[in-house]
């Protein structure tokens, strides 16, 4: 059981709550059953290390037996060197260590993906993580996210997306010009989602391969996006309400282009 | 110029983060321009003081002009007072102490209303707010909040209603139970929006009156509630994600009934 929390393998893990030692080690932390269970699930060979502590080992012995078979190395943790490597107040005692995994946009497009989402400038954790969750959870193949826009791999929005960042490709650092591009060259029409545009989401046809375009939680979409783009689709919502959050439009974009909300 | 970050007012209006004081004087807290705005066009009388720095008077100079009109009773404050009175790390240099208003049922009942939403035992302040906005956004007649939920009118939930607080009437301190027998008695339909539901969403009838039913965070509606529910319904989504959380599963079900997604 390791015990001492001024150990260097604690400052190393802890250090990966800052973006600059993530790039420069390739690694991430994910914290909290959900999101550990899915990346011993889906990316166990991505995955250095698991840390537990005693009681998380008896709550979820499931999930370190899957570790184990797996070929993950396991280290049983106390509470305090757990806490240490975390950067949550309420640390849930599993975290585990992950090798980044850095999906191109023309990995992405290779696979003729149907429903896309791009992120442009895209700054609050949580709902950079709701959104991967939606795009997760609407069958979306792929997130797209721009230069400009919060780190993914941040432990904030890893939590967020309770582990639906090992389900789908995230591809970042993408200049969004470029990528309008690209995605018109593969025939992928673009749908800028902002309140100031004419069409009405109903009137969408969502029938071909199509991107979501999703601009910053406070500005929007820039009018040089906009224009970029096949389409500027506002969600109808009362005169009374400014705006929709970011994520609350994501998550009603993308499911209604999944068929979620009526049938087609 | 109000610069005693000491004074009693100061203290009393503080106090107002804390749910006793609020009970105690009939009071709560709007923060930030979004919120004091709405609250100042749509519920001025309930408006006894507004508290601005002299660079938010520069900013919202138009804001503090209707706050004269309406008869407000304006203050300006230093900064200090300002971060004194707030319970936010980053006031925005507008605050305003608002009477709380008490809509019962029977009130709301008697406007024969089209879409309600039932929150059960919702305790995450974020997840109460973003659900508020989206029933306005889509046009509900009421969001009914049952006892053992967050207070609707702490500040976390207040600010991330960014004022739609004050376009409909939230009931609180509600019997889930007596609730769902006086929303039958009215012929207001019942649904459970839980992932255990066998019906899917884009199967429900959403043209005839009905109350979205939404539970806790972490544990969803217990069977005895569903079971009181005219049905139970499921947001279709991937079956590698779990669930959804709270706030999208309720921004998606309202959407649906305001028809923001697709025709009829």
């Amino acid at each position: 059981m390791l015990t001492n929390v001024r150990s260097d393998r604690v400052k190393s893990v802890r250090s990966l709550s800052r973006r600059s030692a993530r790039e420069r080690t390739g690694r991430f932390v994910v914290d909290g059953p959900q999101g550990v269970r899915e990346a011993i699930r889906c990316a166990a060979p991505r995955v250095d290390d698991l840390y537990v502590t005693p009681s998380a080992v008896e709550r979820h012995n499931d999930l370190v037996g899957e570790a184990q078979d797996a070929g993950i190395h396991v280290h049983e943790v106390d509470d305090a060197v757990l806490a240490a490597m975390s950067d949550t107040e309420s640390p849930q005692g599993l975290l585990a260590v992950v090798a980044s995994e850095r999906p191109t946009l023309d990995d992405v497009l290779a696979g003729r993906p149907q429903l896309l989402v791009l992120l442009s400038n895209v700054r609050d954790p949580g709902n950079a993580g709701t959104v991967i969750r939606g795009a997760d959870a609407f069958g979306a193949d792929a997130v797209l996210v721009s230069d400009g826009s919060v780190d993914v791999l941040s432990p904030k929005v890893v939590r967020s997306t309770v582990g639906s960042l090992f389900h789908l490709p995230v591809v970042t650092g993408l200049d969004v010009d470029a990528t309008l591009g690209a995605l018109s060259a593969h025939g992928i029409r673009t749908f800028a989602a902002d309140g100031v545009g004419e069409t009405l989401l109903p009137d969408v046809d969502v029938s071909q391969p199509h991107a979501w375009v999703l601009g910053n939680e406070a500005w929007g979409l820039p009018a040089e996006i906009r224009d970029r783009c096949t389409d500027v689709v506002r969600v109808p919502i009362s005169p009374r309400v400014e705006s929709l959050n970011l994520a609350m439009a994501a998550t009603i974009c993308l499911a209604t282009s999944s068929g979620a909300t009526r049938r087609p």
